[in-house]
């Protein structure tokens, strides 16, 4: 029985289609990444954890990938006009530079943390003026952009002559107008839902270049537009992102793209959908938010427990990215219980012989097509995790010797069990070492009271003089 | 009695100069960072070893520093006149920026095991194309460069007639042109030593952009230029680097500064010396070369032992920063002794108590001063290290109740002692948990052993059912 082909849902189309790349094996596949003002937040990771999952899964099955996500360090704009980085460096009194270089580190070690794979590639905006300054031209060229002292945008009106705008997520360019209301020092535009190009910068400004039209800083839109297509080329097979991305960004990228030629276009668009905390959106802006490093130290005033990022991770992918998950102690450990019994599972594995018993008629072949079904779904891990657990029923009972299932099964079993568990959802079973010495001490200990019980002091002495020679005192007065 | 203030040996006075900053209790660094196309060396390593203990003593002594150190992932060129990077990409098939992203990761990963601090902004050269063109322009504009073909050349001729080439590294321009003699492709130079600025691409070259003189890209020496004026100004404090970097990389740096306008200097610069191996310098390119991954697991064919990242820091530590120092498995094992007295000291040091032994006329406090006076005499390292051990000396013979120290003596070098070993060196004193579990299994198995031979089966059975229970599973047979 073969497995069927992958498929996956189509934010553009609405629906689930086969996957088809535009180079047999290979996969180009763009991911906006998060702005670098502040410490990435366990949303965001739920993000990066779903597009790892998608990145790993198209790994395995042979494919060449090169996965580009960006790292915005400019032109973000706040409702109030001002660049999110420019305004965090005025308040730290810090260069942007030094802001945006703190908390890449951030998001680089969390994610790490989570163990994310890094991308193939990962550009910086701040990296790529001229690139964007290049596109610009070209679609100012193409009349879809106009200046307006000193700034460029976006011509919506004259796009719509020959484009349609809202593609993507089907919203109308009055939402733009609602959406962009609150910018304040975007009075030069024409429409109110043009939106920048490029901007202008006041002298108070810190991040800002030179370019064909003065002194200036791009706006967020078009450096997403800009580097996936100096990385992947015009036209590319994946573009995904937060479920938050899908208006205006990807809309804006779009038009961006259209408006540079009809050669330019993205086969697949892929959101993953919010973590929400006590059924509300996490967001920096709203405080609605538990940083990944407390949840994971377990200081914090949300959760009793701390949760390790293995946990964190297998959490998320309990849940399919499309669907909205909501974040709770409940919910957590459950999850640690689950993961925990996935750990017992795969050592209890290593060791699984035959045994005595009738054997089992469990078709571990069927149940590989199973998983690999699943992940073929669109990435279907919830369901992964559900044909993983029908598996280690057989493990514990074969353990156990309640069952038998045969040496080749076994060793089938050995070989794919680790493939699902570690490379393709990417969660770490190895011993806790520091778990792993409390265990061993708390074994001595007791033999030692033992031995002390049954008045043999001899033996709770040498116990007690060994522990102390490899660092462990013991004062039996306390 | 007070330290002695902070001297430096600056590279370009040729002697030990006191510290004094431009701007009170602040300072601007600048380092030559890494060419992202093959795997950090060790050598490298020693470089941001040597100037991460410069970056945490004045952070220590209270400074606000900003350290920048660039990643220079473009316009390295080879001897053959090919881009570092551009030939690699060629090589792997892959495009420029997945070598040095793959390569960068690798370099900040190995920092970050060594207990590198990061710098406060790490600024890609491929980053800061426009600001380079901007730098060029103003040489050009002072009559220190030109045009030729589509490339931007120094003109050291015109330049000499105003200023000194060769102030850093007393060599002069013959050498210059020794060293660039292999270069091919430069031929449009007027004169054999001028060296490129911007270097027009042929069609086959991967990293290029647009600028007023075509398609091209920068040449190496002027991105350290730019990136260091961008983030710590005309002038600044410090400019670090490698020997190797002295000349001709530093003195055009010196060159093409001056040739920006007479405002424009450095303070202090200062160079770290070679690691060598065998005698012979550590290179990539000479293959006389370890890795550190494979120093550090001790899988290589250069070393019998392993050693873990912090003995190898402390070894380097071991040695001033600007003398050359050999690496080998002797010198390693005297290193791994060393830093195993001072995990001993630290660790008696936390439970250290007065005793009824005469008291100590050990100067706690004199000892501090002379500390600081190792680290105010040019990060005198190894000096600090052999007072160090002075103090473990009394440390030993406190806990072993020989002689005794009062109270508020315990409580001073309890404060002080982590403040020079972990803040100031940045040496890890924490408990390596796998060789715990290890210790403490054998301590157990030890026990089990001879309950055996005393025929003692009951404790002997409980013992292997304990720990079969937490994952450590006896088999009496093997």
């Amino acid at each position: 029985m073969l497995s069927k082909p992958l498929v996956l849902y189509n934010s553009l189309s609405g629906k689930k289609e086969e996957f088809k790349p535009l180079k047999k094996n290979h996969l180009g596949i763009y991911v906006c990444g998060p702005t670098v003002y502040s410490n990435v937040h366990l949303g965001n990771c739920r993000t990066f954890i779903s597009f790892d999952i998608i990145y790993r899964y198209f790994m395995h099955k042979g494919y060449k990938v090169r996965y580009v996500r960006n790292i915005t360090d400019v032109g973000h704009l706040e409702d109030d006009g001002q660049d999110r980085i420019n305004k965090k460096a005025k308040l730290e009194k810090l260069e942007p530079m030094e802001v945006s270089n703190k908390y890449t580190n951030d998001f680089k070690d969390t994610l790490k943390e989570f163990n994310v794979l890094p991308p193939s590639i990962e550009p910086l905006a701040s990296g790529h003026i001229i690139e964007q300054i290049e596109i610009i031209k070209k679609i100012i060229d193409n009349g879809f952009a106009y200046e307006s002292n000193g700034s460029i945008y976006f011509d919506l009106d004259e796009f719509r002559k020959e484009y349609k705008y809202g593609k993507l997520s089907g919203r109308e360019i009055d939402e733009l107008i609602s959406n962009t209301r609150e910018l304040t020092s975007q009075d030069d535009k024409r429409k109110p839902y043009d939106f920048a190009l490029w901007k202008k910068a006041d002298s108070k400004h810190l991040m800002k270049w030179t370019s064909p039209w003065g002194i200036g800083f791009p706006g967020w839109h078009i450096e997403c537009t800009t580097m996936s297509h100096k990385y992947l080329g015009e036209k590319f097979d994946i573009h995904g992102g937060g479920i938050d991305l899908k208006f205006p960004h990807h809309e804006c990228e779009i038009a961006q793209s259209d408006a540079l030629s009809k050669n330019h276009s993205v086969n697949y668009w892929m959101h993953t959908n919010m973590l929400t905390l006590n059924n509300k959106k996490m967001s920096k802006s709203t405080g609605n938010n538990i940083l990944p490093k407390d949840l994971i130290s377990g200081k914090n005033k949300v959760f009793k427990n701390a949760y390790s990022s293995n946990i964190i991770r297998f959490f998320f992918l309990q849940a399919h990215y499309r669907n909205v998950l909501d974040i709770s102690e409940e919910a957590l450990k459950a999850s640690e219980k689950g993961f925990n019994k996935i750990v017992d599972a795969s050592e209890k594995l290593e060791s699984l012989k035959e045994n005595k018993s009738p054997e089992s008629n469990y078709d571990i072949e069927g149940w590989i097509n199973k998983c690999y079904d699943c992940m073929n779904d669109d990435f279907n891990t919830p369901k992964l995790i559900a044909e993983i657990f029908t598996v280690i029923k057989l493990i514990n009972k074969v353990h156990d010797g309640k069952e038998s299932i045969n040496s080749k099964k076994i060793k089938l079993l050995k070989n794919i069990f680790p493939v699902f568990i570690s490379e393709i959802l990417g969660l770490k079973i190895d011993k806790d070492d520091s778990s792993d010495s409390d265990a061993l001490l708390d074994v001595i200990i007791r033999i030692r009271d033992e031995a002390r019980k049954n008045k043999d002091y001899k033996t709770s002495d040498i116990i007690r003089n060994r522990l102390s020679k490899i660092g462990y005192n013991i004062n039996d007065n306390d």
